[in-house]
């Protein structure tokens, strides 16, 4: 566990001391847990009550903050982002032994760079690459001919089918699937119709900077590539079909589904459990509510919305009887309308 | 396949027989599908056609069932939860051999119960611990400093991240992954604005008793822990985001997504595909039904649901346009209404 | 890479050659992407103008196509069926070394034919048995007692639990789970109640044909079977219940939930993200709209939906707040309707 004092935070993060600059730092926690030794944090004055009762070390604080708080603080611009970088130096992850574990098999035309980290049961095919500094957990498999970039971390399990590429500084998650196949069907009519496969020879592109979530699956184009652009982050249970592009700086949250050869732009948010069918153009800078249904494209920057509010089961049994009838409902009023202006003329 | 007797069941399970006590079982199914030598049972009187017309060689029914029967009986107070047991008696899963089989990688730091077995592929990493009578399935992953208690069972290909807690008697199913890191990101302005990773270095603690299905996945906490509590259920592909706390008892069926910092009581039950939106608070005995998006807290114990019902399509083409104006419609009725009071007031 | 000529895939395929037939092909493109040496398709006329600006080397496209296209070209019935036979002579797919690799793991009852394909990490219980011509990649458990049929392919860390029965020709992708445990528990009413497992003793029988995606989940029936039916299609992160029965040539897309002992006919379609409650029939010939939630037996071929329209957020919020009292809205159109006949009969 290192020791860091507030000095050496800023450093490495800027911002300005307020207080005592020599207070030593172990571990990060929230307002509420952080006890001494620990660094906290507020994003802004809302939390006030918070920090003044805070049994933190020290605090990372927004530098517009007029308030003097009884303990240790750094002001900087954004909190958030830099006591994200302060918790990254308290709690370094482990990292397996360096070098290739005797109990991972490497093709010998596979290129793994002299600084990767690979760990037992980690399979790479041939003439796979992975690049320098890269850590490869247990029981991934690294498809042939598969590029990894570098400073790329790979939890355990992890699959990169044949053929794909993978940038620098990707992370992947437990159990995340990269380039399985599309699911392409082609029909045919004999005996009552029956489907056969459609082979999907396109890949997977992570770009640079893209982070996968645990048991996620991105699937591989069937003719072009799938791809992620730089810098998008996506939570766990996602699923993206073939020839699917999702544009840089897009967050996606857990259990999206995303149907084939649809393109969402850049710097959207999409909330968790949305699903949005195939073949769509969503503009740049979207924001779509959890659980929300997609069926068309959107082209104008905002939110939207498609869900339907809780209720006590009692209230909604009332409620949805009329949703089967609300176009009988719309009529009746229509006529309402008609026979009332007629009582106006009369 | 072990034999056992109705009155072997009886001193597993208590109850009273009635009829052959020495009948010789060697499964158990369904109703329908028993036949001799198999055991069935009847949790009500609702299925009494089907029990007469069993081929089954013995049947458990409930203790209040006035109704002779042709076969033998083992009368129970609660027949589900006995035949539950009868069934583990007379189907025993099959057991990897004991010990740590050669092709396993255990870290020389980790302390493995010498009663526990590891199946083959499985790693554990540094200062990791497993107890007592724990059974390992091919391909888990134990990281760095978790603990997993004794009794436990870890289907195949299973992932319990770095300094993970899992309780005793805890059943983790394939594919699963316990402590993957939450959907932590910072928001950085510069260049259009990107992400920045929050490290997440909290744990998942699973509290003894716990079941965990096929390809779920819980995220450890931000900083604190994300827990669920002892005795809760879990089915497959379930998220459960940084910071939940889910109540002892509850069950929650597939394909849920719960996000983070949600609290979910006690004596719960979540129907699957249920989403439950991030830091809201469910009291205990709540049922949500399957299917239904919750986006407020629930402080009332009772069934709550938010489903579309289902149309043929081209009925849904036709009412689904209306809810697009819906405010609409009832503004026009209000003017309907105002007018017509007018009307009353001539 | 192999190189065919179009006559080459005339004698794999049929129909008639328009134009060179000794043009040499090695991959297959879009018809926007592809370029000389590339063989793309037309479904249809409607594409007509993309088919005529293509670069590609050649083109299969329907028999009944009346117009002559300025490259090479293969007619046939069914360009989509065929196309996808040409994209899998044209790229198939890398395999791994033949025989068992010393990393491999396999139980000495299992029963495993000389001409399977085993790859490292795989693990394969007692008395299993793996047919002939059937790859097994890195990383798979094949359970105690399961049976995998001829020609399989097993992508990356497939798990098929103890007992399972896998027919010829299935194709099973990374990370799916055949044979989990249902979700089967008991209720024990003391101290406050309690959950109690029901042991899962049935099993997962896949028939021949059938494909099954990514990080899939397919339990094990609880006394019964789960059974997919001949050449049923599934796509990723979808959840089959205990005790469902999907029916053949039925093709599902990713993100589906179906809950335990629901029957799905043949030759259905269920759309993505589509939630199907337990305990229900669904006829053939049934398509199911992507996100629809179907808790009721269909009983009528046709397509079924039940989503909700999607809208601006500041739209959805005026519109949502009536679906809370749609029944109060219906009643005042009816208490309009009365007083409007009242007048009437004035």
């Amino acid at each position: 566990m290192p020791v860091l004092t507030l000095a050496d935070l800023q450093a490495h993060l800027g911002g300005q001391i307020r207080g005592e600059a020599h207070v030593r730092l172990t571990a990060a926690a929230s307002l509420e847990q952080a006890g001494p030794g620990q660094l906290s944090f507020l994003v802004s004055a809302r939390h006030l009550d918070k920090a003044r009762a805070s049994r933190a070390g020290a605090l990372i604080v927004p530098a517009n903050l007029d308030e003097a708080l009884p303990l240790p603080c750094l002001a900087v611009d954004n909190p958030h982002a830099a006591f994200a970088r302060a918790v990254a130096l308290l709690h370094p992850e482990p990292v397996p032994a360096p070098g290739i574990h005797p109990a991972a098999v490497v093709d010998p035309s596979a290129r793994v760079d002299a600084t990767a980290r690979l760990g037992p049961g980690v399979v790479v095919g041939a003439e796979a690459e992975i690049g320098a500094d890269t850590l490869v957990h247990p029981g991934c498999v690294i498809g042939p001919g598969a590029r990894i970039g570098r400073h790329c971390l790979l939890h355990p399990r992890v699959v990169v089918q044949h053929g794909c590429r993978v940038g620098d500084r990707v992370i992947l998650h437990p159990g995340c699937v990269i380039g399985g196949d599309g699911f392409g069907l082609a029909w045919e009519k004999d005996d009552g119709g029956h489907w056969s496969k459609v082979p999907q020879v396109g890949r997977v592109i992570l770009e640079d900077d893209v982070e996968v979530g645990a048991n996620t699956t991105i699937d591989r184009g069937a003719l072009d590539d799938t791809v992620v652009e730089q810098g998008a982050k996506l939570d766990n249970l996602i699923q993206i079909a073939h020839n699917c592009r999702i544009g840089r700086h897009t967050a996606i949250a857990a259990c999206v589904g995303i149907a084939g050869s649809t393109r969402i732009g850049a710097w959207c948010q999409i909330g968790g459990a949305a699903m949005i069918i195939g073949h769509l153009d969503i503009c740049d800078r979207v924001t779509v509510s959890a659980g929300t249904f997609v069926a068309k494209d959107i082209r104008e920057p905002g939110t939207y919305t498609s869900v339907q509010p809780l209720m006590r089961h009692e209230d909604w049994l009332r409620n949805a009887a009329h949703l089967r009838h609300l176009d009988r409902l719309a009529a009746r009023v229509r006529a309402l309308e008609k026979s009332s202006d007629k009582d106006e003329e009369r």
